[in-house]
């Protein structure tokens, strides 16, 4: 019997619900997909060469996967994750399959696993699902497609309907990759955003290097924080040449606050001479936050504030194996006093436009809402990494959709950095979408002609425009 | 073809749920209205003249309308929001009633959509949806209805079969539009509440004239703290008099501490020259929650207390525009410690009754529903504000009524400005708790007869207890 | 007509998945109990005397039970609550019950309730619901019944098919009652677990007396903190030795932080002499944590920690009728910051096995899914408490398992001090994780063959594995 995902999955179970997200759902399924946020390589675009193998393309890159495996007990080593202490890890990446395949039950009921389901039954066409028994065939077959044409990286935006997708770069960057895209035969609009994080961190390790860095890039020392906001301007101008329309801020927390020129200057200057401290820390991304807004107000980038989580939870990974390994957790997020100043300064400014995050689902209904059905400014993101699950986008409506209205959020965002799962998180978000807005209809809430203008707008139309695209 | 609202809107689309719904709703719905806590103008009811307009009425006087339309970039000038600092707004309420029909869409799946939706369709019959098309001629008819005898104030009043409303009083308010109802042919009992927040915050910029003021009222200056709690007391004493059997408590935070005399007159004589501090300020507020739980348990008087709302959280709103303009955001607040004081003395009173409400859902289940379900004096107001909608209600039953059950809740509080939204709202409440405890007859966790002696309590009997009316 | 427990109670009212949901249940509903972590009274099954009579057993030691009836007025002395000091208490056991009886409305729709169903009409097989009519014939029937032969505690361990039950005792403890068990001809595995909290809390009272305790039984004075901590592990080694296979640990917050052997033995010696400050407290019981952590590498003893608890909010009460009166409150609990030593000293080494609990259910998604899902170590206790409920169970599954996957939660922990409750418990808890899992097969989320495999998991192989049993 051939194992196929069910048209209707993901819908309620209630059959009158069923048959209207059903229909909601048809309507909106084919539209082009826009991908406002994300962390795939723009390099493998650029390029255009083959995946090398299903282990390195699903597995090895996919911390979402890897950690799941990791709190298992299984050890990274295992599993192919580059170390970067020497540590030997695993070359065989028939064997990480395997081990993959003998724990893929672990994915049942996750997001992870309702992506690596889409990804084999619904992009490689798989008729079986994964286990250990058929590890090493669906291993060939999915490796022998990744040699062909229609795998090779502009191939698949091209197969998925990407009509607009954005990497996630750093200032210095060159944005030599997205050139040759934009030189390239690609139709697709393939474009940077601006994510300043590692230079308006002084407590990051490597600010230094980053602040050393820009200087080289554009020219001049960045001996002074005039310089260095000259810098950032630039940059962000540059960045908007080659297509950005947004840029990003991963901080800690949301805390604003406006410093004088002479605080700037002054912790700037210390921090330069290597006497940064953790207050001045707190205060100088604060006030960096004021000026990024500041500038989005002069530069119409529009501005995105990922904020709460503790990086790098596990010392011992994170020094064997580096960030992004599944140890980063959130913490208890505060937006209400955290957003006062800036929402103060910029949030009834026309020309500004402010997308929020949060990893604390508890300021959903609490904060955000009220904020972004106050502020014109503010926006807010749709549910973000562990919350990114049926259950998640399900809770982040019912939680901010009374409140904000769904006229204040911006449809859906993927931010992934796997590639292959990019149509799968748009569809699972279009399904719960449409399911969302049908129990609407089923209960009498709303009419069914205002479901598909909504449900048009959650899976196209708000991500176009609150991004400027 | 007709536009109706659906006898079953609300209720579950699963048949076995919406049939036990629709069930208890038919039991309860002409039930007559208690509304303990609102923010109506009693002189409405006094000088019983006609309203002057649908704008007027409608849309200038409610902030959760204004906010909405706010936050999509639609300046409060041109809705006719009266402003302070002399910026002209607009006067043409049937251009202000057009831009309303025309983003009437926002409103889709929010209960103020709810509200408005039954208002129209409900209470003036209209048989269209408000559209841009059709506004002009709906602004007609809502407009001839209001200049007929059965909208005026207390024709409406009767035409709802409001049994009890409670407005929100100063304690300086005279109650003359009070003592008017009494002497006039209304039959509902309209009666006052006590809420003296302007007094008790020292942080409020008007501070010294509301005690000047209070001062003429009682006939002394009240130049001691004993002076200022005797003045208290009076006024409460004066309120129960005109029908008043609750007080209100709008605080910051719900931190209640005991202050000796002496500190309660060094305080008092520091703000009364001047010398007011924020320290200073959040002491006398916890100690004044714990002089007000004293006089409830001398006179009878239920005490409210509505915490964790920062105010006026946009300074250009507020600065052009005054209080209660959309811009109120929560914030997250705690209950365990701070109500710690006030409960240990008071909450095993027999005399002394509290209902407490919240802006911070994630204290339902971990703070409030405990803490309910132990002192025999605290009671839990319903969901409050933000989270009066069909969701935030459910999740309020959902995460209070297992540990806290329902009877320590009260029923329902409308808590509006909005005269006629008043019944829409009832329904609405007595629809989606019909649609909870059909669902819990419908999972076989009650029985029917059960069932219907709830809906009859959380739509009636409780508030009518819970409140003393 | 004869009353009876619906067959499908608990389950969705939507046919499909209420079918699934049953046929998951009667798969796993024959299990035999695995109870890890539980509050009975190890001498009932050690002695094996019959219960003395429905009052005694059932209302008396619940403070789930007589803490609703407290809260709506019903006096604690007027329901035989044992008081400390001196004050009168009824003594009429009949005449209690008779109390309950009129005032059992009040639990319905509450866990207390539905457990309190399963107890009468499952265990006792009563035809009638509780009611002021019938209340002393019940009483009459369950008390017959407590006199016989199968209603003795050891009979009713056999009839409830408990295969394995954790006691929770002290680290002083000799274990008697569980040394007579295992000399008995009981067949279940009845086995004490570790708990030293008051020994670990230097604000705890009885501080000095307990540590003079446990060095009477460890034959030596506990006159340094070396001494301490060789004393918990030779008790440690001992309750091991009588089949303890875990530890726990009920502290205020989940807070942990190493301090050098100098600190520690100068705070043990502080303490020792009567100046313990509450800032000592809190890093001695931080330190405490790692400590119990680092002996469970060495003796295999899985940790357990149940944290956020306000024990004994209510002053009045702890005053005369002492601990566990339902006056336990929860507060806000934070697990991302306070759990990072302890993680990262030990969440990595295999030999370590935590379970967290919370009262916190807006750290389920943010925070404890996220670090279950990570380290190796750290699994996730069922909701508990407050939250051990219908609908807390399943806001549990949704907000964990996504995340976190089922296989890092630990199946069912009843916590109870209430014996009969024990099979209610675990059947409404196998009711609602089957329903939940009927939810993901019925809305094609996973197959029915995922469904089943987890089903008997969360009934029965996962609180085996986790607590090694």
């Amino acid at each position: 019997m051939t194992y196929k995902l069910h048209p209707d999955r993901f819908f309620s179970a209630e059959p009158g619900i069923r048959k209207v997200a059903h229909e909601l759902y048809m309507g909106i399924k084919d539209l082009p997909i826009i991908s406002p946020h994300g962390h795939t390589d723009p390099s493998w675009y650029a390029e255009n060469t083959p995946f090398r193998d299903p282990t390195e393309l699903i597995i090895i890159p996919d911390h979402y996967i890897f950690r799941l495996l990791y709190s298992q007990g299984i050890p990274l080593e295992s599993l192919g994750v580059l170390s970067l202490d020497g540590t030997e890890v695993e070359q065989d990446h028939r064997k990480i399959w395997s081990i993959f395949a003998g724990n893929f039950h672990l994915f049942s009921g996750t997001p992870s696993g309702a992506w690596l389901e889409y990804v084999f039954h619904e992009v490689f066409g798989l008729e079986e699902r994964l286990d250990t028994q058929n590890a090493n065939s669906i291993y060939n077959t999915i490796n022998a497609a990744l040699k062909t044409e229609q795998f090779l990286p502009r191939s698949i935006i091209k197969k998925f309907n990407i009509e607009v997708l954005s990497t996630t770069d750093e200032p210095a960057d060159l944005l030599e990759s997205h050139q040759k895209i934009i030189d390239s035969d690609c139709r697709a609009r393939i474009i940077p955003s601006f994510r300043p994080d590692e230079l308006t961190d002084l407590q990051n390790s490597q600010w230094h290097s980053k602040i050393e860095e820009l200087g080289q890039v554009v020219g001049y020392e960045l001996d002074s924080y005039t310089k260095f906001i000259q810098a950032l301007e630039e940059r962000r101008a540059f960045f908007k040449e080659k297509g950005a329309t947004a840029t990003d801020h991963g901080v800690r927390t949301p805390f604003t606050a406006e410093l004088s020129r002479p605080e700037c200057e002054g912790i700037f200057q210390r921090a330069l001479q290597g006497r940064r401290n953790p207050d001045d820390a707190i205060q100088f991304t604060a006030h960096m936050l004021m000026e990024m807004a500041r500038m989005s107000t002069e530069d119409g980038l529009v501005m995105q504030i990922h904020p709460g989580s503790f990086r790098n939870h596990n010392q011992l990974i994170f020094n064997r194996f580096g960030p992004d390994k599944g140890a980063d957790i959130p913490v208890r997020t505060e937006y209400t006093h955290n957003l006062h100043a800036l929402l103060n300064k910029y949030g009834n400014d026309p020309r500004f436009s402010l997308i929020v995050f949060t990893l604390d689902e508890s300021t959903y209904a609490r904060e955000l809402a009220p904020l972004a059905g106050h502020y014109p400014a503010m926006k807010l993101g749709p549910s973000w990494w562990f919350h990114d699950s049926p259950e998640g986008m399900l809770r982040f409506r019912q939680m901010t959709s009374e409140t904000a209205s769904l006229y204040n959020t911006v449809g859906f965002n993927d931010d992934t950095r796997a590639l292959l799962s990019i149509p799968a998180r748009h569809d699972l978000s279009r399904r719960v979408d449409s399911n969302y807005l049908a129990s609407l209809v089923a209960t009498h809430r709303i009419e069914m002609d205002t479901a598909i203008r909504m449900s048009r707008a959650l899976a196209y139309d708000l991500a176009k425009a609150a991004y400027k695209l």
